[in-house]
């Protein structure tokens, strides 16, 4: 079983308190496909522009993500964000976003991906977001993220998002934002109520809440490291983790799977692998801890998360 | 087995976003003895004023809490603490603190009490901590607590605390003070330098990290709560529940019992216990939660805890 994402391909300038680097691989959809394509393969849907690098591309495909659904927009530039983090990363800074033609992108989903049955809505805007599952009728279980400029700028659009989705990814600041609520957990309980039966607050360095139905509550802890060089796409690799081995899990049933199979249980071996991968992720910059990890150092280290959080 | 533990007694007038309660009892030493008492014996080392009511002396000591060590200054007022949460709880104000005379007390541990061997200093005054531990000859486990205004007034005394204890409880904030660190991990490693084996991280509704020898890191997440009524206390509390259970598997053991019996998987239990006992402080003002508590109720969340944890 596949699971369709769509979001950002992006250039990424990133600044830490001690390192830099120009026009690396980055955006939403890039650290989310290469999360979950530990786990299950994944389809995507997105853009780039003229000058997208094909190594890029290759970096992605060789691990057998489908780049069948991504346009090369021959007219405009990639995406492009320029991050600064300070103050030993508790601020990040935005010095720029170029959306290059993002604005007036329309996605086509292709009709190889369309009998697709999981989707995320990587944090993009709003309106992809909605074109997307438009088009994706054999939609089962869809998730999607967002970032404080659509929450900003396009506010109605993502509430029409929230209403059509199953379950939202979002940093905790950013739930504050979108719901005025500064406790996690009745935060997420607000945003329930936009629609979304499932919500998950990404907390960085002090891990996830899950929210969902019948006052299910899931806390786990971030895996405690000081190796932190790059935060970016920490919050995109949890949910490939996350997403990625819920797939592996339905298709390895022996019958159909349905959406009542997403139960609690499996959401929590679900943020464990998200909190793992994203454990190595801000280990380095852009996808290069990913590219070196093999699917064995994710299952230890989540059996270390396991063992830490049962005292044993 | 008794801990012994020095602290404030204290009148609080306390302000939250919906709500006030004027002149209740709390102070460090009152969480702290009230949350042990579950778990231990409790001795405390401490003052009150002349205006101190009886009633609140009766409300610890019916739990077996021993008064012994506290003496009664009739030429001073009780310690006062006014404090006010804003910002729907993240931001915490003290309107006024008035010491009334606790600058010079000097803490007497009756002869009783010489042979106690666990020692809680809360947070107090660092020359406090310091004149207890000096009357405690047979301790052979000390943990200690510190808050901001004796981070930034009494530096040099209470890195003398930290070169005599075994470990320290700490807030997140508040560790970032001592040592200019922002990430927990980082922070934990800085205060072990300054001398305790442990530290442990309270990070509030993101639940506590520890640090001990051998890199030995345990992460673990608040009990996942939308009934905050009244944060005051929960520290101190989770520090009671902690070392009240500490105590009370040591002396359960057939044996005499070493500080090398504190183990990480010992720890580990009783960061839950913390954890649980925090949670209901905060569900109410003063002591008031923890007055209608039963054992069985913190035992029955550490085991909803652990379930949460483990995905069972």
């Amino acid at each position: 079983m596949s699971v369709l994402c769509v979001g950002t391909l992006a250039f990424d300038t990133v600044e830490t308190p001690t390192d830099k680097r120009e026009r690396v691989l980055g955006g939403s959809a890039s650290y989310f496909s290469y999360a979950a394509s530990f786990f299950t393969p994944v389809r995507v849907v997105g853009r780039v522009g003229h000058d997208w690098p094909d190594d890029f591309t290759r970096r992605l495909t060789q691990r057998g993500i489908d780049f069948q659904g991504v346009a090369k927009d021959l007219s405009h530039k990639s995406y492009f964000w320029h991050g600064r983090y300070r103050n030993d990363f508790q601020d990040r800074e935005t010095v720029a976003i170029e959306l290059n033609g993002f604005e007036d992108y329309k996605p086509t989903v292709p009709a190889a991906f369309s009998d697709s049955e999981i989707v995320f809505l990587a944090a993009s805007a709003p309106h992809v977001q909605l074109q997307t599952i438009s088009q994706c009728p054999n939609r089962k279980l869809v998730f999607a993220d967002t970032v404080d400029m659509w929450i900003e700028t396009t506010r109605p659009e993502l509430l029409k998002v929230l209403s059509q989705i199953d379950g939202l990814l979002i940093n905790d600041i950013e739930a504050r934002q979108l719901t005025g609520e500064h406790q996690t957990v009745r935060a997420a309980k607000a945003i329930r109520r936009f629609g979304p039966d499932w919500v998950v607050l990404k907390k960085g360095e002090n891990g996830c809440l899950a929210v969902g139905p019948d006052n299910v509550m899931i806390s786990l802890p971030g895996y405690p490291t000081d190796s932190l060089r790059d935060p970016t796409g920490a919050g995109d690799s949890f949910a490939g983790g996350m997403i990625g081995f819920l797939c592996q899990s339905f298709c390895t049933r022996d019958s159909a799977w349905t959406p009542s199979d997403f139960h609690p249980a499996l959401l929590h071996r679900a943020l464990l692998h998200g909190t793992a991968v994203a454990s190595f992720t801000l280990s380095d910059f852009s996808l290069n801890a990913l590219e070196t990890l093999e699917k064995a150092d994710i299952e230890r280290r989540v059996t270390e998360i396991l063992a830490m959080l049962s005292g044993t």
